[in-house]
C-alpha cells in the first residue's frame, strides 16, 4: 500500500519544482490546451529566453531547456496528478464508499491550489472556459451519448424535455427575479444590480451540470428509469442554459430590449436546439458509413469516432448551436452502425478508450474546481450567498414537484414521490456554471457572483453529493435491476412492441411505438444497407439477436459480467 | 466503391471553405498542436474580430464564430484529411501494391499544398520542428519500441551500435567534408560557405529516419535479422545525429574553437546517449509499478504507458538527451511487466491505440512533408543537388561495406554482401532531416541547403521506397519466416541459451549469453517481484510459458493469426 505513494510522490516532486521554479509558466498549466501554443511561435526566441539556463562553458556538454517542452510536459503533469489520485481512492478501497469521488478530488484540487497559493503569495489561476468547453467537457458527453441506454432515453423522452425544458425555464425566471426581489428590498448593498444581471446569474446558476450528476448517480445505482430522468435532464438544459444565458448577455449589452428582441430569443430555442440535433446527425450518418469502409484499415477505425464525434461538436459550437445535443446526437446515430462494421478488437478499444478518456476529463474538471477555489477575487455576502442557495433549492423542489403533477397524468408509470424528491435534490451544480460564470462581462459585483457559485457548486457536489447516498437506501428508492433480460424476457417484449405498433396503427393513433416501427422498418431496409457492410448485414431478427448476444458475451456483458460489473465500476470493461 | 469518395469530399469541401474564406488562419494548422494557443489568450478579443461575422439585427438568432473553434477544428481536419487518405488507398487495393504508402501520401500533400498554393497565391507554411519533436514524433518512436523484437535486438545490439555510431560519424564527416572540397574547387559559387555549415549540414542530410524506413520495411518483409540491423540503425543514430547537429551548430555561433570544445563535443556522444537511456530506465521501471497498483482502476491503466512513455521523451528533450533513445528504453524496460500486470483488455487498447496513434502521426508526416515542398523558399543549383545526392549514396555505401567487413569477423553469422546491399539501399531520410535544416539560424545559402534536403528525402523515399521491392524480389534475399516457433523449438532454444551461459561461465569468458542470464535471475529473483501483481507472478518457468503461450492465443497471435497477418499488415490486430 505504502508503495502506490511512491509515483504520487514523483509528480509532486515534479509539481513543486515547478512552483519553485521562479520562471515557471504554471500560469498556463491551469488551461492545458491553450497553452500550447504560448512558446511555439519562435524557437530562437525560446531558446534565449530566461528559461535556458546553461552551465557557462564555451560548449555546453549539459544544458536543460524547459521552456521548449513546457507546454506538454505540464499538461501531461496534470494528467499525470489527476490519474494517479483517482488510482489513490480507488486503492485505499474504504475512503470512496463514503465519499463520492468527485468531492475527494475537488479536495486534492484545494490542496494544490493551496500549496502554490502557499509558495507563490498569488492565487492559482482559474480553468479557463474555453478549455472546460473545447477539451474538457466532449469526452465526458461522447461517452456518455455512446453508453446511452437507447430504449430507455427514448422512451421518457417527452418527461425528459419537459423537465429539461420548462423546469429549466422556471427555475432561471424564479430564481433571477426572487434574486432581483429580495435585493430591492434593500440592506444587502445590491440595489443597483439590473433585473437583467440577476436572469443571467439564474440562467446559469440553473443549469444542472452532467458530469456532477453522472460521477454522482454511477455509484449510487439508482433504478435505471429515475437515472435517465435525472442524467437526461442534465444533458439536455444544456441547450436551455446556453440560449438564457445567451439572450440575457445580448441585452445587457443592448441599450434597449425591444419586443422583436425578447420573439428573436423565443426563436433561438428552437434553432439552438435542433440545430445541434441536425448536426449531430448528419456527422452521426457520415461517420457511420465512413467506417463502412474500413475493413482494410482496422487500425484506424476507432479514429473515426472521436474525429466524427468532435467534429459535431465543434461545428456546433461554432454556429452557436448546443454542442452537447450534437456530439449526443452524433453518438446515439452512429453507434449501432459502428458497431456493426468494426472488429471486436476495434470496439473493444472505442469503448474503453472513451471511459479511459472521459474519466481522465471528469477527474481534472474537479481536481480544476477545487483549485480555482482558492482565489484573491472573492467577494462574500452572507444574505446573499445563503439566500442563493436555499433559493436553487427551493425552486428546483417546486419545479419538479409541479412539472411531474402535470407529467405524470400522461404517463403509463407514474414517477413516484421517491423519484421526485430524488431528482429534485440530484441537481447537482458542477463546471459549466463555474465556466459560465467567469465569462459574464466585467461589473462591479461580478465577484460575488463567482463567490456565490462556487459555494453552490461546492454545497451540491459535498452535502447533497454525500448525502444522496444515504438517503437513497433510507427512502428505499427502487435500485436497478441486476440481471439482463433473458432471451424469453426479450421476445416478448418485442412482440409487446409489435402489437402496439399495430393497435396504434389500427386505431389511428400515432403514438411512440407507431414511430419507432417506422423508424426500425426504415433503418432495415435502407440505412442498415447503406451504412452497414454487405458481410455484416444480418440475415433475419433471429440471426440479428443472436449475433447481439454473441457479441455481449464477448464483451464479458452476460449475466456474470453484468453482476460483477455492479460490484464496482471500474471493472466493468476489464 | 464510389462510396468512399463521399466522406473525402466532405472534408476537401471543408478545406476549401477554409482556402476561400479570408480571415482563415491556416497559416497555423501547418502547425497542429502548437497553433491551439493563438486563439485562447483573450475570448472577449476574438469574438469581436474578424471571424465573427453575423445576421446583422439586434439580437441574432443564428451567428457564426469560427474563431472560437479555430484550433481544434482545423488539428481536427487535417487528422481526418489524414485518415480518409490512408483509408483511400487501402481501399483501392492495388496502387499500394506497387507505390509505397509515403510516396501517395506525399503526392496527397503535395497536391493540397498545390491549392493552397493556388488559391491563395502564396507558399503554403512549412510543417513546424516544435510540432514534429514534440508531437508528431514521440508516438510512432513509442510504438515502434513497444513492438521492438528484444531478443533479435539486444543479440544484435553490437552491430547496430557500430553501425549507428560510426557509420553516422563516417557518412556525416564523409559528406561534410567532400562538398566542401567540391565547392571550394569553385564554379558553384559557394566558395564563402564555411566547412562548419557543409558539416553541420552533413550531420542532418546524414540521418537515417526511422519513420521512412520503417513504412517502407513493413511492407516488404525481409528477413527479421535484416529489418531489425537497418531498423535498430535508423533509431539509434538520432543521438549521434543529435549531438552533432548541435556541437557544429555551437561551433557556428562560436567566434573561436578550441581543442577542450572539441572534447567537450566528444563526451556529449556519452552524455547524450547514456542520459537518453537512463532518463527511459527510470520512467519504464516507475510505470511498471504504477501499473501493479491499477487492479481497482483498469480503465484508466492504459493511459499510463502513454503518460510514462511521453514524460520520459519530454525530460531527456528538456536535458537535450536522446528523446528517441529514452522512450525506446521505456518502452521496452516497461513492456513485460505491464503486459503482466493489466487486463487482456486494457492491453488490446495499448497495442490498437498505439498503432493507430503511430499510422496517424505517420501518415500526418508525410502528407506536411508534401505541403511544405511547394515553396517560395527554393533555391536551385545543379550541379550542388545532384553532387550531394550522389555523395549521399556514395558514402553510404563505402560505410556499410567497410563497416560491414570490420563486424563480420567478430559475428557468428555474418551480414551477407545482399543484406549490405539493402541495409545502403534502405538509409531513407525522412522528416527529421527535414526539420533540422529548417532550424538551421539563417544564412545566405539556407535556401540552398532547404532545397537540397527536400530533393534527397523526395529521392530516398520515392525512388529507392519504390525500387527496394523489386530489388529485394531480384536479389532473392532471404525473406521473413511466417511461422512461430514450436513448443519443441522454444524449449531447444532455452536450453541451448543457458548451456551456452554455463559454458561461457566455465570457461571464464564473459559473453551474451553470460550477462542475459545474470539479468533473468536478477528480473525474476528481485524485478518481478517489485514490480508485478503478487496475482499475476508466474510460479515457474513452465508456467510463465503457457500463460504467454495462452496469452499470444487469445491475442491471435497464433500460427494462424500470423499467416493472416502476413497478407496484409493492416489487418493483424483485427
Amino acid at each position: 500500500m505504502l508503495n502506490l505513494w511512491m509515483p504520487m510522490t514523483v509528480t509532486y516532486i515534479h509539481l513543486l519544482l515547478l512552483l519553485l521554479d521562479p520562471s515557471s509558466a504554471l500560469m498556463s498549466t491551469q488551461d492545458p490546451p491553450p497553452s500550447l501554443g504560448n512558446h511555439s511561435m519562435d524557437k530562437n526566441d525560446v531558446d534565449e529566453a530566461e528559461g535556458h539556463f546553461t552551465v557557462p562553458i564555451a560548449f555546453r556538454v549539459f544544458s536543460v531547456d524547459y521552456h521548449h517542452v513546457q507546454a506538454p510536459f505540464e499538461i501531461v503533469l496534470w494528467i499525470m496528478l489527476a490519474s494517479l489520485a483517482k488510482l489513490g481512492f480507488h486503492w485505499s478501497g474504504r475512503i470512496p464508499a463514503v465519499v463520492p469521488e468527485s468531492c475527494l478530488l475537488i479536495m486534492v484540487g484545494l490542496l494544490v491550489g493551496g500549496v502554490i497559493y502557499g509558495v507563490r503569495h498569488t492565487a492559482p489561476p482559474v480553468l479557463s472556459a474555453e478549455a472546460f468547453f473545447l477539451y474538457l467537457l466532449p469526452p465526458i458527453v461522447l461517452d456518455a451519448g455512446y453508453f446511452l441506454p437507447g430504449r430507455l432515453f427514448f422512451e421518457n423522452l417527452g418527461t425528459i424535455l419537459w423537465y429539461a425544458v420548462l423546469g429549466t425555464l422556471w427555475n432561471v425566471l424564479g430564481i433571477g427575479l426572487s434574486l432581483y426581489g429580495l435585493c430591492q428590498l434593500g440592506g444587502w448593498g445590491l440595489e443597483e444590480v439590473s433585473l437583467l444581471h440577476f436572469l443571467l446569474f439564474g440562467s446559469l446558476i440553473a443549469a444542472v451540470d452532467p458530469v456532477a450528476v453522472l460521477s454522482v448517480f454511477e455509484e449510487i445505482h439508482v433504478n435505471e428509469q429515475l437515472h435517465i430522468l435525472v442524467f437526461g435532464e442534465s444533458l439536455l438544459n444544456d441547450a436551455v442554459t446556453v440560449v438564457l444565458y445567451k439572450l440575457f448577455e445580448s441585452f445587457l449589452r443592448m441599450p434597449s430590449v425591444s419586443g422583436v428582441d425578447v420573439l428573436a430569443g423565443g426563436c433561438q430555442f428552437v434553432v439552438v436546439g435542433l440545430g445541434g440535433l441536425c448536426v449531430g446527425l448528419f456527422f452521426g450518418l457520415v461517420a457511420a458509413l465512413t467506417t463502412r469502409f474500413t475493413a482494410r484499415a482496422q487500425v484506424i477505425a476507432p479514429l473515426f469516432v472521436f474525429l466524427y464525434s468532435y467534429l459535431s461538436y465543434l461545428t456546433s459550437e461554432m454556429l452557436h448551436f448546443s454542442g452537447i445535443m450534437a456530439i449526443v446526437t452524433c453518438a446515439v446515430t452512429m453507434k449501432q452502425y459502428v458497431e456493426a462494421n468494426v472488429s471486436e478488437k476495434s470496439n473493444t478499444t472505442i469503448k474503453y478508450f472513451l471511459k479511459m478518456w472521459s474519466s481522465v476529463s471528469e477527474t481534472l474538471i474537479f481536481i480544476f474546481l477545487g483549485v480555482s477555489t482558492i482565489q484573491d477575487v472573492h467577494m462574500w455576502s452572507w444574505p446573499f450567498v445563503s439566500s442563493t442557495l436555499f433559493l436553487c433549492l427551493l425552486w428546483r423542489a417546486l419545479g419538479v414537484l409541479l412539472l411531474t403533477a402535470v407529467v405524470n397524468k400522461l404517463r403509463r408509470n407514474a414517477v413516484t414521490f421517491r423519484d421526485q424528491f430524488i431528482i429534485a435534490y440530484g441537481g447537482l451544480r458542477g463546471a459549466i456554471c463555474f465556466s459560465l460564470v467567469f465569462l459574464i462581462e466585467d461589473f462591479p459585483k461580478k465577484r460575488l457572483f463567482i463567490t456565490t457559485t462556487i459555494v453552490v457548486i461546492l454545497f451540491t457536489v459535498f452535502v447533497q453529493g454525500m448525502t444522496i447516498k444515504p438517503l437513497v437506501e433510507l427512502l428505499d428508492v427502487k435500485r436497478k435491476k441486476r440481471v439482463l433480460p433473458t432471451v424469453s424476457e426479450e421476445v416478448h417484449c418485442r412482440l409487446l412492441d409489435h402489437l402496439l405498433s399495430g393497435i396504434e396503427d389500427v386505431v389511428g393513433y400515432w403514438g411512440q411505438h407507431y414511430w419507432k416501427d417506422k423508424f426500425e422498418h426504415f433503418n432495415t431496409k435502407y440505412l442498415k444497407r447503406f451504412l452497414i457492410r454487405e458481410d455484416k448485414q444480418p440475415k433475419s431478427s433471429i440471426v440479428r439477436l443472436y449475433q447481439e448476444l454473441e457479441r455481449r458475451e464477448q464483451m464479458g456483458e452476460t449475466d456474470e459480467g453484468k453482476r460483477e460489473r455492479s460490484m464496482n465500476k471500474y471493472t466493468h470493461i476489464q
